[in-house]
């Protein structure tokens, strides 16, 4: 891992929605939890993008919110 | 929940590390995968982080990335 | 509010533009001024939004910017 | 309004807490709400940030999210 | 410069792509490295934004990733 | 690249300012301009950052505005 980005959860691609500009991908973690992704449909192609296929979802920490409730 | 970003992770505070306006906030989730935030420590202290706190790391569906590899 | 994003901004939503994978919900905030937000169709539709109804726009705090002009 | 972000609120520097390389300021609106932004200690000192200064807080709508509580 | 975001890449538009609520915006730099931008469709027509013209890419610095490899 | 975030800008570190838990890196890109990213310490440290080092400065296309001015 060679990008500042903090957080990287290994997962597979359980659903991938291109739209238009934009595609959601819904990753689940390898740990049973759901993680939706919105890039763009550009992205989404150059990386050949499909059902079932393994990626990392990853997102900059300060990003992440805390939610105590 | 009645927020609009999508993604909610249930975890336990692992670690919190206030300097300054900063504070580093690790989460395990449940599904044993590590997410690092960084919030304002006025944040943290309003919300009354500490370790072994149940909480969601809750991040907006744009903010995250795809990694292929 | 157990949510660590400092900004709430109460108000109502003034329309609603759901256009395949994304919305744009404009709020007008109780202090009469107005916010735009582009969320996921998803969340718009699990949210119930619907043009007159009472929210807030809730941003972190590091996706504020200031312009000193 | 030459910048895409969509949007801009008037207001007024309420505080202006610079340590190290972040700044946290608070603005009052000219609606009467509050919003915090975080920025870089640079950045304030550029614009010469002081407290009781007329600025605009400036976020671009993809980070906005909406609560329907 | 009156805004707090760090990051003014000077360039010229090499092609705007508006689909539904979201609009693509190649910009090349004057250093002849591409930026893309995916803003509002609405915020494209408010700049009138056009292939050839003259902008700035702008980009708060906490939204910035380093990537070592 | 296997990342969906669609910026990569080649480039040397000018300088880095580690300062509790944030680090400011500047990057001169190869086309002669300059980005300024916030990363945590923590990244900074586990990336081996130091002058004179060539890395990519990396944004997602989402965090992308533009100044028509």
């Amino acid at each position: 891992m060679t990008l500042s980005a903090r957080n990287r959860l290994a997962g597979t691609v359980q659903s991938l929605d291109k739209q238009g500009l934009m595609a959601e991908v819904v990753v689940e973690t390898d740990g049973g939890q759901e993680i939706t992704a919105v890039i763009t449909s550009n992205s989404a192609e150059r990386l050949g993008l499909a059902e079932g296929e393994e990626v990392n979802a990853v997102i900059k920490a300060t990003e992440v919110m805390i939610d105590g409730e």
